[in-house]
């Protein structure tokens, strides 16, 4: 392994060869080249090459990779080998939806405790969780080997309660909170901002808004 | 404004060149080079006058761009001086989450109706606006001017929603549902696809094990 750096961008495109990788296993297409890896995934052949010698050498000039090799390869890196444990804090709406989507599990991460401070909340079952204290979050983590807490209270609470998650040694917080955590720099923090989602619709309807105004003056 | 179709990236950089302007604004820099622009946004200086220029010609060679100018320019090309109404539809956990996120106020999205298939939840208040029957989408559409529908269903039932929407002509769907919609060519959708979110953690905690392993085995 290279240690390098490697940049984020290539995280998220050595998942989507792994997607594809698989898809062509399935189909028993046993090589495939870094040219036809990237005109199936819309990137350069250049793109495609840097971002694997990030992390050895795969293919052979010539032949290219083999197609079962490659994804094993990409499995063990991206670590879609192993299972993660996760601790929702916070059961509102938001702390409900996640504990019932189906996103985690299928990327390898197990939902297996869940807090809040409401004593209404407390008790409560969701989905295979019970909802706990929050005064119980550094016992669970510590004894269910909880890696990823995952941050799902408002905004001013959201500080308080990454600093328990530091505190009772997560490795990765993502953050639902639309605010920025300080944190330890060997903490990974995740932010979900799904305002950003939200803004390019209004580009979106600004311009065609202009486009039929243009279109209403020239056939007026 | 020029006709050519704007890259979805550039539009996402619009939204970060302006709020680092209204920034500048709000301390009274009148004036910034794109250089100057682009190192605030730790973009190149080529990118920042590559992007405005989809737009038309702001600065002067030499002087670069007046803050409040194009700060204007931009809020009037983003759709920021205007609202939009949405509606939701699916009142469960998500679209509860999403009734009380202040993120949409915030971007110009102002919700103004929400629908839900289950009895139990019609005639409900979820802040401002009461659930109604999925019965009365089409017409609440129309009369209430919504233009973007927000799809808080599960996967199964998320087309059939999708149709509805179209059928009562909304211009863009936000679909947090994890599935592809099939929509005719004028209507905009943005898919939300949390998973992406939490793809990358599990590469950070298998790296973070192999550099763990690694210190193990050169100190052991």
């Amino acid at each position: 392994m290279n240690s390098k750096k490697v940049p984020e961008g290539t995280i998220t495109r050595l998942f989507i060869y792994l997607r594809e990788l698989t898809e062509l296993a399935r189909l028993n297409i046993r090589t495939i080249s870094s040219a036809e890896l990237g005109e199936r995934t819309n990137l350069s052949d250049a793109q495609v090459r840097k971002d694997l010698g990030y992390f050895g050498q795969f293919g052979t000039s010539g032949s290219g990779y083999q197609t079962e090799e490659l994804k094993n390869a990409l499995e063990k890196i991206l670590g879609k080998d192993k299972t993660w444990n996760v601790a929702i804090v916070g059961v509102g709406h938001l702390g409900s939806a996640l504990l019932t989507y189906p996103g985690f599990k299928e990327r390898g991460l197990n939902i297996v405790a869940a807090f809040d401070a409401d004593a209404r909340k407390i008790g409560k079952q969701a989905k295979e969780v019970t909802v706990q204290s929050i005064d119980e979050l550094p016992g669970t983590i510590s004894d269910k080997k909880i890696v990823i807490g995952v941050i799902a209270v408002p905004a001013k609470q959201a500080q308080e309660v990454a600093d328990k998650l530091v505190k009772a040694k997560v490795e990765c917080i993502l953050n639902f909170a639309p605010t920025a955590l300080t944190v330890p720099e060997q903490v990974k923090v995740k932010d979900v901002d799904l305002s950003r989602e939200l803004e390019t619709l209004s580009y979106f309807l600004a311009n065609k808004e202009r486009t039929r105004q243009l279109i209403d003056q020239q056939t007026s």
